[in-house]
């Protein structure tokens, strides 16, 4: 079950974009069918790896999306779909974002060995 | 309020820590204790820029803290109640987790044009 909340990511190198968020308290159901939605197309992306999500009971919330190159990023970054969802996250669903774009250089799991 | 959730940090390259987990229902207070406490202790550490976080009520949550150096993350790493800490962590308070250090390259805001 909770293991689907982890993205499976190969060796580094490759990137993460890092979308911390603050929701406003408007159209809830508008914002999860997008995030659903945005999800579902970046998994259809070239060079998508995965993607990690958290948010708490008071709409703060952290997305982190991994990518094999910039160059996916900046595929992703123009899709048009993407670019238009993105215009109502703006004008509707945030209160204020911070995203960072990171190349990831080490990684490592636990608490078990065998992960 | 919500502004105190984001990290202010300056103009990239600066590094990110990426800490995404699975919490254990084991017990809440000790870990809740326990990373207020860590957020404390990272925050006198030479190097530290600040931290984000956001957990959901199915447990899973990410935490990114950002620093200044890959010198400034290894440090907090070997300080000696960070590495205590750490130990409960594994055996306590995660079934999970994944852990990666990534160079921040670029950044930005919004929605506002004034942040």
């Amino acid at each position: 079950m909770s293991s689907e909340s982890f993205a499976t990511t190969p060796e580094p190198p490759y990137y993460a974009v890092i979308f911390a968020s603050q929701r406003t308290d408007a159209d809830p159901l508008g914002y999860y069918e997008a995030s659903d939605r945005m999800i579902e197309l970046a998994a259809q992306q070239p060079g998508f790896l995965g993607v990690e999500s958290a948010r708490g009971a008071d709409g703060f919330g952290i997305t982190v999306s991994y990518w094999e190159s910039e160059a996916a990023i900046h595929a992703w970054k123009h899709n048009a779909e993407h670019t238009e969802v993105r215009k109502r996250g703006r004008l509707e669903w945030y209160e204020h974002f911070e995203l960072r774009v990171a190349k990831v250089e080490r990684a490592f799991a636990g608490p078990r060995a065998d992960r």
